[in-house]
């Protein structure tokens, strides 16, 4: 893929999602800019391709900043949020921040008639009605985080009958990968059984999940730069392997090579959903190849834990 | 109806819906407090029952003023909206305002476990794909105010899901009446006909809309504080009764008894839609008589303009 000709700003680019984007997209050839407060991104996690971005060190939430950091810009990768996944606390400043951050990247992305990639969220699906979950399901969230995500994609669409925005929303299944910032499930195995601690699985330990390895996701939002006919197209961004919490640390420990009991821990509460996400729609559009398994994604993620062990101290 | 238990805050008091509002609360014997900043509101819609109303003078934005407001709050309408109907600007500082307001109600809400009536609008369905447009219509805005409406549609659904917020979210189709903040088509119709200037209708005259009489709306207000079984819903507002541009300038010449000429400009662009909202859930689940018919609600207007002659100058 050649990107020559792009000049792109990912916001949250010290982020997890942002940080491998910056990457994939300095190897494709592309000009990248990077707009993060360092809220919950890393300057870390751009160790080796720092000097090669221009880094604007601020919130999108500041008008300003974001008109700075817009200067000949193509396109924007909106991957920064600032909300934990399961955030039940509620503080108005953060959601206010996020939507203020939104509009201001919104607004600029139309006057510079550059293209918007918006990172939305699974989470605006609600409790699945269906299996697969593809992306006609009802919208319905059941957290805070998922109607803030689908209060964005209502901007975005809105926007693009209004004030003709380009923009695509990529529907993010549960991603991990190196350099998760929040803990995710197979981290935490990995890191349980690397450190021959037994990897507790809640409920039945059937409850399942679509996990999908962040380079799956990269490149889809590079599929999405190259394919003008995606633009104003909705697509969930997940793998092709639904895996259950009780085989997730059954392959855990074989690829850690670990003797930690798994514990199953029937009387805690969980989430007992078996999320089936339906991402053939972008893979046939996108025009991606075959997913990451599931198997090669954790061996790839158990390596960066082993090279950088203090990374969640 | 008799709400002399209640103590209900309305949100925008001082508003068109808003000051209707709160008279028809005072009849039903609720003690009745107002929060308004007076942006777009007018003291003077409150001329008459000021006396009896608690008056809080500032902004839902505002935290503090949000909590000192909810003091043994049973319900709260949230009527006040800071965007024009058509409102193009993209300015970020509006948006945020209303999200941030709406957040700071909602969690007041919860913690009040109270009732919170949303006040949305018909724009959160766009451009209509069926008629008439019932509340399973898909939801598509295309213009900002409609998406904001809807971004706040989606906080109050998920709080319900995830902090047992009740809630109830009210629809509303083209409302007018006295006291019109922003001069709706039947009040400008009146004015023309009421001064002897010609009424411009634009293209063919046939777009039409679900005009309904602001008491319409009062009314299902009043019907959702005394219907448990409304929590949850989603219900739209609005009158039985379609009438087209060219219709409506008929009637209003005739109700105003006025000799203007009614001009179509063809060329003129126009919002082409024939507008059919389905209120008859609200009206069977509320309880709700018969709508105020179009005839009586231009008359009722009509008187208004004569007696006060000066509220648009």
């Amino acid at each position: 893929m050649d990107l020559n000709d792009w000049t792109v700003l990912v916001t949250g680019g010290g982020g997890f999602m942002g940080s491998h984007l910056c990457g994939a997209l300095l190897r494709a050839g592309a000009q990248v800019r990077v707009i993060d407060n360092f809220a919950s991104g890393r300057p870390g996690n751009l160790d080796g391709i720092m000097d090669r971005l221009e880094l604007v060190n601020g919130s999108v939430a500041d008008e300003k900043k974001v008109q700075q950091a817009f200067c000949g810009v193509d396109a924007v990768v909106h991957t920064a949020f600032p909300m934990a996944m399961r955030e039940r606390s509620l503080e108005t400043g953060i959601m206010v921040d996020y939507l203020a951050g939104l509009f201001n990247l919104l607004k600029e992305t139309i006057s510079n008639n550059a293209l918007f990639v918006y990172v939305s969220s699974i989470a605006v699906y609600g409790n699945q009605q269906y299996v697969p979950v593809d992306e006609n399901h009802p919208l319905e969230p059941v957290m805070l985080h998922g109607a803030v995500k689908l209060a964005g994609e209502y901007l975005c669409r809105t926007l693009a009958h209004s004030h003709g925005l380009k923009a695509v929303i990529l529907r993010a299944a549960d991603i991990y990968g190196p350099k998760n910032t929040r803990v995710s499930v197979p981290v935490r195995f990995l890191m349980n059984a690397l450190a021959g601690q037994p990897l507790r699985v809640f409920g039945s330990g059937r409850q399942s999940r679509t996990y999908t390895y962040v380079d799956d996701f990269v490149q889809a939002v590079l599929g999405v730069l190259v394919t003008p006919a995606a633009v104003g197209r909705v697509f969930n961004v997940a793998g092709d392997q639904v895996v259950s919490m009780y085989d997730l640390a059954l392959l855990v420990k074989e690829i850690a090579n670990s003797n930690s009991p798994v514990v199953l821990e029937e009387n805690m509460p969980t989430d007992d959903r078996r999320l089936v996400i339906d991402g053939s729609s972008a893979r046939e559009t996108l025009h991606l190849g075959q997913p990451v398994s599931i198997r090669e994604g954790l061996a790839i993620t158990r390596d960066w834990l082993l090279q950088d062990p203090g990374f969640y101290k």
